[in-house]
C-alpha cells in the first residue's frame, strides 16, 4: 500500500498528460447530448470521487449531479429515467454488475454513458460511450489510494474541459499541474500527518467532518478508517453534524476534520472551536488555514491551492494518516480483514 | 419523546385525511413542468425522508431523484441548473437558511418549488409554489420521531399522486390506509425491540444496514442512536458494506440491519448470514421475513406490506428500540444533549 501511495505524484503526472483527448470526448458528449444534470453511480472510493464530482460539477459547470441508486438498476430493475442526464460510471475494477447495470440503462435510454475506470477491458468500460482509462497501474493493495486521486483527478479534468469555453478551463488545469509536486510533498514530509495518527491509537470509534468539495476527502478518510484501521469512523459533513449526532461529542472524543481556506471555512472554524472549547473533544485538523490548524493536533496542506483542488491532497494526507495509524495499532495495512478487491453486488 | 412516538398512528390518519389534495398539487406542478427528475434539500432525519423519496419516486414514478447539496445553494453561492428538475425541500421546521437558499432559487430558475414542513408559518414555506403541511402537531422532542414518519407519508402520497394516470396510485393508497393500525401495533407492543436493544446496552459503536427503500430506515435508526443513545452508529448500504467496511465485523460486533421481504431481501439475507457464521457478529434484524429474522434479535415487522411500504413501519420499530435503549443506558431521551431543535446552516 506505500508503494501504492508513493506512486502517486506520477500516477497524477501521467494522468495530466493523458487523460485530456478523453476527458474532451466525455465533455462533448455531455455538450451534444443537452445534459443539464449528471447522474454518477459507484461504490466504495469511487463512490467518495462521485461526491466530490456532486460538488465540482455543479459549482463549475452549473450541472445538477445526483448519486445514482444503483439498487434500483439492479436489484429493483425498475430505472428511472435518464431524460436530461448524462451518465457517468466510476469504478476501479469495472466489475460490479450493479453500477454497469447502470450504464447499461443510459445506452438503452439513449444517453450518454461515461466510465472512469482503471481497466478498459471491464465489463463496465465495454458499456461506456467514452472511457476515461486512469492508466493507475495494477492497484494490488486492497485499499485503494492512487485509483481513488486518479478518479478525483479525472473528475477535475472533466470540469476544466467542460468549462473551457468560459476561460476557466485553462486556469483549472494550471492549478491541477501542480498538483502532483504537492502529493510529493505530502508522501516525502508524512511526519505530522503521523503524529496526528497517533490520537486514534486506541480509538475504536471517531466522527470525520468536511463539507462542500471535501465532503469526499471525510468519506473517503472514514472509509479507509473503516478498513485498515478497524475504526468505527462515521463520516459527515460538517453542517449535518450540526443537526443532531454533536450530541456524540464529549470529552476525549476523537473528532477528524478537513477545513481547507474558502467559503466554507468560517462556519468550520466556529463549529470546531466550539467543540474544542465547550466540549473537549480531540480533534485531529486538515487544513491550510493557521487558524484552523491551531485548533487541534494539525495536518498542514501545502500548497495554498484554491478550495476545489485541496480534495486531492487532502486525500493523500489522509491516506498517509491511516497507514500509519494501522502499523500503530498493530495491523498489516496490506491484508486488511476485507474479503476481496472486487466485489460484486446487484 | 414517548408521547410523541404513541401519537404517530393518529398523525399519520390525519395525514391520510388531510394531505391528499397538497399531493395532488404537487404532482401536478411536477407534470405540468413535464420535470423528469427531483432535488430534494434536508438535514437529519428530513434528509432521510430524502432517501426514501430517492427509491420511491425513482421506482415508482421513474423520476430520478438527487439529494441536492445545499452548500452549492447557500456557502459557496454557485447553484446548479434545475432546468428539467421539480425541487423538493423537506424540514420538520422549515427554518434553516442553506434549505431555503435551495427553494429560492428553483423559483429563480422558473422550477416548481415543493415544500414539505411542520410550519406552514416557515420561511420554507413562504419560499414554495406547493405547500405539504405535515399537520403532526407540535414536536417538543428534540428527536424527530412523528414528523419523519409524517414525511414518509408524504412522500409516498406524492407518488401515489404521480402514479395515479396508470393506476398504481390508488392501490398504493389502500397500502398506505393500512399503515396506522400497523403502527400502533409497534408501539403498543415493543417488547421485541426493547428486548433487542439489550443488546447494545454497553455498546459504543455499531454499524447499521439496509437498502433500498429501507436505506432511509438505516440512516435514520443510526441518527436516533448518535442523538438519543450516544452510540457512534456508522449507517451503510448493505452493498456499501460488502465493499469494504464488512471489514469491521469481528466477534461481538453489532450490526443492526433491516432486510424485510421483497427484491432485495436475498442477497441480504447471505450478506447476513455469512457474518453470524463466519464473522460472529451481534446481529440485530427488523424483518418480517421468518428466515431472516431466524439470523439475529428479531424485531418482527407486522403487516406482511409490499416492501416499498415497510419504512413507515420499520421506522417506528427503530424509534421504539432506540428509546428503550437510552432508557436502559440510563440516558434521558427527553433531553439529549443536543444543542437545539433547530439549527441553522449556511
Amino acid at each position: 500500500m506505500w508503494e501504492e501511495i508513493a506512486e502517486q505524484p506520477e500516477v497524477l503526472r501521467r494522468g495530466l498528460r493523458e487523460l485530456g483527448p478523453a476527458a474532451g470526448r466525455a465533455a462533448e458528449a455531455i455538450r451534444a447530448s443537452g445534459a443539464t444534470s449528471v447522474a454518477v453511480a459507484a461504490r466504495g472510493s469511487s463512490d467518495n470521487a462521485a461526491r466530490y464530482a456532486q460538488y465540482l460539477l455543479g459549482g463549475r459547470n452549473r450541472l445538477s449531479v445526483a448519486l445514482a441508486a444503483p439498487a434500483l438498476f439492479g436489484g429493483y430493475a425498475r430505472p428511472p429515467s435518464l431524460e436530461g442526464a448524462a451518465v457517468m460510471a466510476i469504478s476501479q475494477s469495472g466489475q460490479s454488475p450493479d453500477i454497469v447495470a447502470v450504464l447499461s440503462e443510459a445506452r438503452r435510454q439513449g444517453r450518454p454513458a461515461i466510465a472512469v475506470t482503471n481497466d478498459p477491458g471491464s465489463p463496465l468500460a465495454a458499456e461506456a460511450g467514452v472511457v476515461l482509462d486512469l492508466r493507475a497501474g495494477p492497484e494490488l493493495a486492497v485499499a485503494a489510494t492512487k485509483t481513488y486521486t486518479a478518479e478525483l483527478l479525472a473528475v477535475a479534468m472533466l470540469s476544466a474541459a467542460l468549462g473551457g469555453d468560459e476561460g476557466e478551463g485553462p486556469v483549472m488545469m494550471d492549478t491541477l499541474a501542480r498538483i502532483p509536486d504537492l502529493v510529493a510533498s505530502v508522501v516525502r514530509s508524512p511526519e505530522a500527518a503521523r503524529e496526528a495518527a497517533a490520537a486514534l491509537r486506541t480509538a475504536d470509534r471517531c466522527v470525520v467532518l468536511g463539507r462542500g468539495h471535501n465532503h469526499a476527502t471525510a468519506f473517503e478518510w472514514a472509509l479507509k478508517l473503516q478498513e485498515l484501521c478497524l475504526v468505527t469512523a462515521l463520516p459527515l459533513s460538517t453542517a449535518d453534524f450540526a443537526h443532531g449526532p454533536i450530541a456524540l461529542a464529549e470529552p476525549g472524543f476523537p473528532i477528524l476534520a478537513v477545513a481547507p481556506k474558502g467559503p466554507l471555512v468560517e462556519e468550520a472554524h466556529a463549529l470546531l472551536a466550539g467543540l474544542v472549547r465547550d466540549r473537549g473533544v480531540d480533534l485531529v485538523v486538515a487544513s491550510d488555514a493557521p487558524d484552523v490548524l491551531s485548533l487541534g493536533r494539525p495536518i498542514p496542506l501545502p500548497g495554498d491551492l484554491e478550495e476545489w483542488a485541496t480534495p486531492l491532497v487532502a486525500g493523500v494526507a489522509a491516506q498517509v494518516f491511516c497507514h500509519a495509524l494501522a502499523v500503530d495499532r498493530g495491523l498489516d495495512p496490506d491484508r486488511p480483514r476485507t474479503l476481496s478487491k472486487v466485489t460484486r453486488t446487484r
